[in-house]
């Protein structure tokens, strides 16, 4: 059952510190999987990675759960000519705050993603064409418990923690109220227990951008080509609300480009570099990323809702903290200052939530002016704070 | 020359505290006007209203200066069935903190606007067609130069004061600078020196969202149609850079639509109130907005700079202090706690580079939890200080 454990990381002896070359695997779930809406399908693949061995006692397994970008390969490199390792590599690796020498790390693109797991781009075998529209909409909980059914394939007995920043952290906290005894630590990080009205908003928007770009045709575009316009000022609005003003006037201020090609539209050309990386960023974006898989996995964000109640601050502390109630693992939960997309005190009240239900909780906040991107970023004291909840 | 005075508001007796019913009126400069980068045009229109009379000094005269998506209607109805009063109703009245029993209040549509004066989408008198990109790249210089003539023509000797809140403020610190003795009291707000990188990226995506919608056809659309789409999205999401997180949650929450009847991809409908309302902002927008002018008016913010060079905040803050160096009035500035698209910072720092200069400059911080769009609304203390100041 652990074959992917034993064969994964590939023998190619790894730079000291480094995972070095992987390759991404498939898990093919052979059996029906009903999504929260009651929708079925068939069957359903999750793409994914794993480092280091998992230990005769099958406890010492890490996930990692990626947010709304991100994918499987959180660590190492897939070519040995590859430019860019995995998205987490500086916090994944031998000796590094995830250690895979004494961990088994496992990652997998979420159900519903673009990146080898089952999503609206799947084909659909009765057609031959896309699934589009006729995927499920999906929610955080499929997205978890998609995942459980390949820990448990991988023969994974218990995680030794989740950790996840952004959505990541919510299925950290879906994860552990949905399999309680089978987590024993979680670290949410820049997340909520529900999007705010400003979140949902700059979601609306980006799916707006989407959904009114006519190459969309309600989800069935041909494969590589879609509303490439449409996705392409989503990313770009969407990130820019990843960063920070003082990240972004550090990195870009008001500085000029030095040469540019003149559009058919010079008027409206790039004059400042904030300009010409947001495009770049976008252009990037949308040669990786699929527009419907753009679509599920923000609704699934702004669905997602751990309080499911209005009213009072109290009322929705005392809702939250009955909603963590499952949870038995030890939490810590981290949050950035200069987020301002899942601000510190909504990861604060998560931790409020579970010291009032009893649980063994405790809440850092890092001060960066990185944005919420701070989670994904160089920072020897995220590393110091992740391995002492490791070792704890 | 003061004819305007004398007629409007006209004669109809207004309401205690009320502009009442107004008229806006043309002025046409019949003589060249030549645009900062240096192309000309040979006459053009400026919309505006008055309100109050001129004195027999001619010294009474308030300027106000409007934002980005404003108007020359800043106070009164134009019919007695008006449901909206014009943009600055509240601030602007007889016995308000502009007081039109005192003041004679003049606003006018900026050039490059789309609600009568001359922009993008006036008709160029050689082809019949709309000048489109033919209009010349408009600076804030060129909006307060042109804003200057009609000044002249209302016969007013100088200015009592100038108010204008975001892209307004920057008029109002622009107009001291060019016409010092002019201008007896600046009352920028919510305002900056120039945009951060953060505001240009805001900016830019706007724009990309009409530049690449293809409606948009190299700004050559047809009156009504164009890039409805794209101005739409531009809107939605500046919209959300106007508003704050605390007052998002406090308006909408994550309170559900009630009611709704399902589109032909039902899948991705609005389900929160807070995508509705977004939606409702983006139609009601599009419908009385040239998409053009836009493209025009957030460049003109974008490349506005009072600093005009790089470097450590103490350079910054010299290169301010140096182009401020002209003005010659008192200057109140206002900043608001939950502002973050102009920061409370950045208006500090115009404050700090006046007095550095040794000029009469000071600086209020209203708390709010409003965001950037306080300036506009209902505010008390906001009234008292501009009453002040403007007694002062």
């Amino acid at each position: 059952m652990n074959d992917a454990a034993a064969s994964s990381p590939t023998a190619t002896p790894a730079e000291p510190g480094e995972v070095g070359l992987v390759s991404p695997r498939d898990y093919h779930h052979h059996a029906p999987f009903t999504f929260d809406n009651g929708r079925t399908l068939p069957a359903y693949t999750l793409r994914y990675e794993t480092y280091g061995h998992l230990n005769a006692a099958r406890d010492n397994a890490v996930l990692i759960c990626h947010a709304l970008s991100g994918d499987h390969h959180c660590a190492g490199i897939h070519s040995l000519d590859d430019p860019k390792p995995g998205w987490w590599n500086n916090l994944i690796g031998p000796g590094k705050a995830v250690d895979t020498n004494k961990f088994f790390v496992v990652c997998a693109n979420v159900l519903g993603g673009c990146q080898g797991s089952t999503g609206p781009g799947s084909l659909n075998p009765a057609t031959g064409a896309p699934l589009a529209l006729a995927f499920p909409d999906v929610t955080v909980r499929d997205m978890v418990r998609a995942q459980k059914n390949l820990l448990d394939h991988l023969g994974i007995a218990s995680l030794h923690a989740l950790i996840g920043g952004s959505m990541g952290g919510m299925q950290v906290l879906q994860f552990g109220i949905e399999y309680p005894a089978f987590c024993k630590r979680l670290l949410p990080m820049a997340t909520t227990a529900r999007a705010s009205a400003m979140a949902i908003a700059f979601n609306e928007v980006g799916r707006q951008a989407i959904l009114q770009d006519p190459e969309w045709r309600h989800g069935n575009y041909p494969a590589g080509g879609g509303p490439r316009v449409g996705l392409a000022i989503a990313r770009m609005m969407a990130h820019i609300t990843y960063l920070s003003d003082a990240s972004m006037d550090r990195k870009f201020g008001r500085r000029l480009i030095t040469s540019h090609t003149p559009s058919a539209s010079p008027h409206f050309d790039p004059r400042f570099q904030i300009q010409s990386y947001l495009l770049h960023q976008a252009e990037s974006f949308i040669n990786r990323f699929d527009a419907n898989t753009y679509l599920y996995i923000t609704q699934a964000i702004d669905h997602f809702d751990l309080v499911n109640a209005n009213g009072s601050p109290e009322n929705t502390l005392a809702a939250l903290q009955k909603n963590l109630s499952p949870i038995e693992a030890r939490t810590l939960v981290i949050g950035f200052t200069s987020d301002w997309l899942f601000p510190p005190e909504q990861n604060r009240e998560i931790t409020l939530a579970l010291l009032r239900a009893g649980k063994s909780a405790s809440y850092a906040e890092l001060a960066t002016d990185l944005g919420h991107d701070s989670f994904l970023l160089e920072s020897p004291r995220l590393y110091d704070l992740v391995r002492g909840f490791l070792d704890s």
